[in-house]
């Protein structure tokens, strides 16, 4: 069994490509909830949400969030009204909210009612949040301290980052899923998928008991998001350069030392292989670019092979 | 000022006559909110609703719910999730539940919440809820005790009626509107619009003073929803049945006795004019049967002048 650990759209690629390497009871996808946030009075996971829709093949993929094919009227709708309109809201991908909150509302666990919705869009692989409890991740910046939604979407990650934290990780357990993957005797490694190391890694190493767990772990393999120094998508490169760290694979491999004995970097940061091995790291290079479902497959299958070359 | 009544299909067809015929300040209507009621976490007011959208023109006139024109990709998700399928949340009407909720839970009044929607849909006549707080229609019927919408959308009013309550009425205070409506020296009268005597028209008289308030003025005209035995649209004819009441326009003038001091009856029911007249009210013959805006228009014309000649 395999745990990957995912956020946001690179993420749920490689999480993707390892359900299609995998079979349902070999892998177990947590993901990132300190997204996670009410709007409309609803509960919104926007992370779990881009897993499972990518999971489920229906995923958007020009927008990188939402549903392929999705319908507007809701929202037009709600901006006639002078509803709050800074946060899209597809009519398909409502339903998920909506029957979440009403799920929640009724006493359902987070885990519970993923699991639910997976099912109906059939997903067979486990999708499970890091914890049924809320972890907030609020970004601290020049223009003030935002929740994450109002500094990612509504103010597109344009305010100077200057520090971060999850808000409410002290007192979040990790879901059970996640507890009893870290303990399972038949784990074969843990894969950290190409997600933004500060805001959809972080919080999940942020539950307590989480980063030890996988620190433990002699097997685990981290997939640099950065490429030639850029992100492929989303603000993780100048997130970097806001926290004083030059956005490169050498950095985050510095920054998952301690936790990952492996970083993937891709192809074109070749030549930075020995800065990360003088870090006591070992560097694999592969094309990390997911463009469609083989480069998905073959990055996830070249991570598991990495699994059982690395650690001992 | 006008006062209308109203609730349901032919209310708000009336009501939108008499907002072609009258200034926005010379009406008020009042809407049945004893069928609101909370379904997937939203606070539903479905005969505001019908009300706000006719006057807006942007009802479906085929349904007699809903707006015209809608989409319905989040009732075919929620669905395909397994959520709550048998009341039908169109993209577009879904907006107005979740904005009504968003700003009722941040403290408004549904009074101020109406207000707010109508002048969005640019209805300038005064659309106000009978109360803001929750006065609930519950039906108890041979398959027990339902929940209005239960009772009326789910079990498509199939269970047989035995009783009629009006839950919370008595604690419910009369929205400061319709007080000041029925407060108003300027007050030429109220028009009964043709609801549904039972379920549309007395859960406004159950508010405490309103009744009473509407008896004290001269001027009343309520217009039947039973013609020829039976009703335009929905399960008046049915539930009078039931209630061991034959459905005529007789009965309806029965029932309004005390309240209204005068009916207006459908062409079609002339030679019950004099069995109405039996019951000491006055009996009036008009076209009520409302197709398109000129017949909302002439009916709302027709009973404004009644108004002017009823009581003293």
């Amino acid at each position: 069994m395999i745990l990957a650990l995912a956020g946001g759209v690179g993420g749920a690629k490689l999480a993707a490509g390892m359900a299609r390497a995998l079979l349902p009871d070999e892998l177990v996808i947590a993901v990132n909830t300190g997204d996670d946030f009410e709007h409309l009075g609803l509960q919104v996971s926007p992370d779990l949400d881009t897993v499972m829709y990518t999971l489920a093949g229906i995923a958007n993929p020009q927008t990188g969030w939402g549903q392929a094919g999705e319908t507007w009227s809701f929202m037009q709708a709600l901006e006639r009204l002078g509803g709050p309109a800074w946060f899209q809201l597809g009519d398909r991908d409502l339903a998920t909210h909506v029957e979440r909150t009403r799920r929640l509302a009724s006493g359902e666990s987070l885990t519970a009612v993923t699991r639910a919705i997976c099912e109906r869009l059939g997903v067979r692989h486990a999708v499970v949040p890091m914890s049924d409890d809320p972890v907030r991740t609020v970004v601290h910046t020049d223009k003030g301290e935002l929740e994450f939604q109002h500094y990612f979407v509504r103010e597109r990650c344009e305010p100077r980052v200057e520090r971060i934290d999850y808000r409410h990780s002290a007192a979040a357990r990790p879901s059970a899923a996640l507890s009893a993957a870290l303990a399972n005797p038949a784990l074969r490694g843990v894969v950290i998928c190409p997600s933004n190391p500060y805001l959809s890694i972080a919080p999940i190493l942020a539950v307590p008991g989480v980063r030890e767990a996988i620190g433990r772990c002699a097997r685990v393999v981290a997939v640099s998001p950065i490429i030639a120094g850029e992100a492929v998508k989303g603000p993780a490169a100048k997130l970097m350069r806001e926290l004083g760290v030059e956005p490169s694979a050498v950095e985050v491999a510095r920054y998952y030392r301690g936790i990952a004995r492996t970083i993937v970097i891709d192809r074109a940061d070749a030549a930075l292989a020995p800065a990360v091995e003088a870090l006591g790291l070992h560097a694999a290079i592969e094309d990390t670019v997911m463009r469609d479902d083989a480069d998905r497959e073959r990055l996830a299958r070249a991570c598991v092979a990495l699994l059982d070359r690395t650690g001992m």
